[in-house]
C-alpha cells in the first residue's frame, strides 16, 4: 500500500522568489509581480509539469515585517489581488486546480460564497479555497479595528464563517435546473434551499445567486498550527498545508491529522498533508549550490540585517557583521519555534551574523539537484510525513523548469507522482470526494456532514 | 459642434434577454446565464461592434420582485459574480471596457479598492466601477441587517467609501517602481503613501497592496435618480446612466447633470450622460416586431401576472384578463414613475389586464429596425439629451447580432459612432481624462480633486 502512495503537489509562487535577492538575478523578469504574462507562463509551465494545483497565499495588507526603507529593496510591495488573479488564470489553464487564500476575518460570507461558486464553475470545477483568519495588526487596521481580533475568537467567527458559506454553495441543488423551454420550468423551486443562518458573529438569509459548485465545494485547504487550528483543519480540510523542521516532526504531524480527521468521523485518506518544500532546484546539486550562493551574495546588508532582526526580534546595531551571533532573548511578538530554528543552525555550524542573514534572507530555501530533491519527496510521501507538498522555488528563473523537466519525470519513473491528471475537477485528480449537499437525502456509503 | 458627436456605447447585457420569455425562444443559448462560453462569445460580438463598454448590474440577492414559483420561469435566478466574470472576460477580449457593479453598502473599501485595481492591471486599463448603494430588503438580509440602511445614510456611507477607494487606489505613485537590478531599488519609498482614513462609517489605514491603476482610476459609473443621487453621479461618475421616458425627459435629464457637473467644477464633457436603450432588433422593423410579438405570446400568465402585480402593487385576482385595467391605488414600495407609465399606456393605447400583462413581460423592450434605432440614437445624440446609451436587448439571440451588424455600420455612416477603439484604455476611447494621484504636484491645467 505505502509503495503505491502518489505525491499530491501544489505549487505556491512568490513572486519574485522566496530568496529575497532573486528579483535581482540576471534571468528573473523584470516585472515577477504585475505582469500578467509572466505569471501566466509559470502556471502554464507548473501545468505541464502536472502539479495538481496553483495555491495563492494572501495578507490584506503590504508587508510589515520590513520597514519601508528595507522593504523597497524587495519585490514584496505589490501583487495582483488572489481572485481576480485566479479568475483570468481559469481561462488560461485546462487542468491545474486554482487555490487561493480568502479570509474569514475581515469578509462578508456571502461575497466569498458567491466569488468561489463563480469560480469553481469558470474553471469547470478545479477552485480550492485557502480558509484562512487574518491576525495581524496592519490587516486590522485596513479594516477599521484599532485591535486584531484574539486568536480563538478568530477561530469561533472562522468556523462559523465556514459554516455559512459551505450552506450557501448548497443553496441550489446540483438537479436544480430545468431549462425546459417547451414548458416554461426554467428551475424547480423547492430545488432552492434558504439558509437562514443566525449565530454568535453572523447573519445570513441566502440563498446564493450562482448555482452549486461544480464540486459540489470547493476543495478546502487550511494551515492551522495551534491546538484549535489543529482541530479545526482536521473537521474541514482537504489539503493541510504545514512547516514541517525536519521528517520526524513530519511524521508527528501527519499521525497527528489523521488521527484528528478520524476522530472527526472522516476517512483520513482523504486529508491530504501537505507541508511547505522551498527549493532552489539546478540541473545538478552543484549547479543549485551555486545558484544559491550567487543569490546569497546580492543580498543588501541592511535588508538582510533587518529580515533577520524581525526573526530573532534582536537590534544588532554595534555589533561585528563578521563576529559571532550573540545571545538573544525569547521573542515576544513573533514564532518561537522559527527564532529557535535560526539560533540553533548558527550554533551547529558555528555561523557568523552576516552567514545568519544570508541564511535568512533565502527564507527557508534549500539547494536540490533533481536526484536529491525526488529523494526528498519520495522518502516523505513512502514514508508517510506527507502525503505530498506545496513546493514554493527560491529563485525566479530556472528552479520551476528544472523541477517540471527534470523531477517530475523522476518521480513518475519512481512511481510516485501522477503521469497525467486522474480526473478533471481538482477534487478528482488531488482523490478527495465531491462533499453532497446538506440537504440531499443521505444515501447508504455517503455522509451529509 | 454638435454634428460631430459621436454616441458612446455600453452594451449592458440581460442574461436570457430582457423579455421575460426570451430564454424560451429556440434559438436562444441553451444555459444564457452560467455557461462561459455564450457570455464570452456575446461579449466577443459586441467588441467586434466596437462597443466601448460591457457593463454589469448586480444584485446581492437573488430577485425578490417575483415569488419563487414564479421566478422558477424565468432566467433570473442565478448567474455568474461580477467580478470573477470580468477578470476572465479580461482575457478573452481585447479593447472593449468592463465596467461592473459594486456596493458601498455591503462591501469593505480595501477589498473593492483592491480588486478593482487588480482588474484594471490584468485587463491593461479597461475596468470600471459602477458605484451603488444597496437598497433592497433581500440584500441587508444576505449582511447580517434585519433593516436596510436608510437612503440619504447608504449615500453619506457611499461618499466615504468612494473617498478611501479612489484614495487607496493612489497608494503608489505612477512612477513608484524602479525594479532596478544593479542597485537593488525595487521601489522608491517615498512614492508610498499611507491613506490613515478615520470618517463617519469606515477607518482604513492602507497602502493598498496593488500598484496604482493604469488608467488612474477606473472609469466611474453612477446611476443616482433622487437629487442626493444625481448630485453624487455629477460629482464623481464619468459615466451616467438613466432610464429616460422620453427624449424630452432625456434632455432636461442631460441638461441638469450637465449643470451639476459644472457646478462641481468639472468639465461637463467628461460626463457623459447614458440612458438606457432595451431593444429587440430585426433585420427590419417588421421583423423586429414579429419576433416581440412571438415572445409576448410565450408569456405565461402567472409570470407575466405577477410581475405586472409586482409593478403595479395591485391585485388582480378575480379580473378578467381580457377586460380593461382598473383602478389602481398608488404604489407605497415601488416605483411611482413606473406605475404611472404603465397605467398611461394602458389608458393611451386602450390595453386589455392581458395585453398590459405582456408589455410588462417586455421589462422596457422595444421593436427596432436597423435605420430606426439608429435613428433614435442620432437623434438623441446630436439633439443633447444624450452622449450615447447603454444597450440591452430583448430577447437572447438575434438583437445582438442585428445590432452589431447592421445598426453599428449605419451609425458609423452617419459619423455619429467610432470606427475604431481611438485609445488603449476605457478612458481614452470613452473620452474622460485620467485622473492625477492626490498625492501628485498639482500641475497647470490638471485638477487634483
Amino acid at each position: 500500500m505505502a509503495d503505491k502512495r502518489e505525491a499530491v503537489l501544489f505549487f505556491f509562487p512568490e513572486w519574485g522568489g522566496m530568496h529575497m535577492t532573486a528579483w535581482r538575478d540576471p534571468e528573473a523578469p523584470a516585472d515577477p509581480t504585475m505582469d500578467f504574462a509572466t505569471i501566466r507562463q509559470m502556471v502554464q509551465t507548473a501545468e505541464r509539469g502536472k502539479f495538481h494545483g496553483f495555491f495563492l497565499a494572501d495578507t490584506l495588507a503590504i508587508r510589515h515585517s520590513l520597514g519601508r526603507a528595507e522593504l523597497s529593496r524587495t519585490a514584496k510591495g505589490v501583487r495582483f489581488e488572489p481572485m481576480t488573479l485566479m479568475s483570468a488564470l481559469s481561462t488560461q489553464t485546462e487542468r491545474i486546480g486554482l487555490i487561493l487564500t480568502e479570509s474569514t476575518t475581515y469578509n462578508e460570507p456571502f461575497h466569498v460564497a458567491r466569488q468561489f461558486a463563480s469560480l469553481d464553475h469558470l474553471s469547470d470545477g478545479r477552485a480550492g479555497w485557502n480558509v484562512v483568519t487574518s491576525g495581524t495588526p496592519a490587516e486590522s487596521l485596513n479594516f477599521g479595528r484599532e485591535e486584531h481580533m484574539d486568536h480563538d475568537l478568530r477561530y469561533r467567527r472562522g468556523e462559523e464563517f465556514f459554516e455559512i458559506v459551505t450552506g450557501l454553495w448548497d443553496s441550489w441543488d446540483d438537479d436544480a435546473f430545468l431549462r425546459d423551454k417547451e414548458s416554461g420550468v426554467y428551475f424547480h423551486p423547492e430545488a432552492v434551499h434558504q439558509l437562514d443562518h443566525r449565530g454568535e458573529f453572523l447573519s445570513v438569509a441566502g440563498p446564493l445567486n450562482v448555482a452549486r459548485p461544480i464540486q459540489g465545494r470547493p476543495l478546502i485547504a487550511q494551515a492551522g498550527s495551534s491546538p484549535v487550528g489543529r482541530a479545526f483543519a482536521a473537521r474541514i480540510a482537504d489539503a493541510i498545508y504545514t512547516l514541517a523542521a525536519d521528517f520526524d516532526k513530519g511524521r508527528e504531524f501527519y499521525e497527528e491529522i489523521k488521527g484528528l480527521a478520524s476522530d472527526a468521523g472522516r476517512d483520513p485518506a482523504a486529508v491530504k498533508v501537505m507541508p511547505a518544500m522551498i527549493a532552489v532546484v539546478g540541473r545538478t546539486q552543484a549547479e543549485a549550490e551555486e545558484r544559491m550562493e550567487r543569490l546569497d551574495s546580492l543580498v543588501v546588508p541592511e535588508v538582510g540585517m533587518a529580515q533577520l532582526e524581525s526573526i530573532l526580534e534582536f537590534d544588532f546595531s554595534g555589533h561585528d557583521l563578521d563576529g559571532p551571533v550573540p545571545e538573544v532573548p525569547e521573542t515576544k511578538l513573533g514564532s518561537r519555534g522559527r527564532q529557535q530554528f535560526f539560533l540553533e543552525k548558527a550554533r551547529r555550524e558555528n555561523l557568523s551574523i552576516r552567514g545568519l542573514m544570508q541564511f535568512a534572507a533565502r527564507t527557508g530555501a534549500v539547494a536540490f539537484g533533481p536526484e536529491e530533491l525526488a529523494d526528498h519527496i519520495e522518502q516523505w510521501v513512502r514514508g508517510e510525513a506527507a502525503d505530498g507538498f506545496n513546493v514554493t522555488f527560491g529563485d525566479a528563473a530556472g528552479s520551476l523548469e528544472n523541477f517540471v523537466d527534470l523531477v517530475v519525470p523522476e518521480l513518475q519513473r519512481r512511481g510516485v507522482f501522477h503521469r497525467d491528471y486522474s480526473g478533471a475537477t481538482l477534487r478528482e485528480s488531488v482523490g478527495v470526494p465531491r462533499p453532497p449537499s446538506r440537504y440531499a437525502p443521505a444515501v447508504a456509503g455517503e455522509s451529509v456532514d
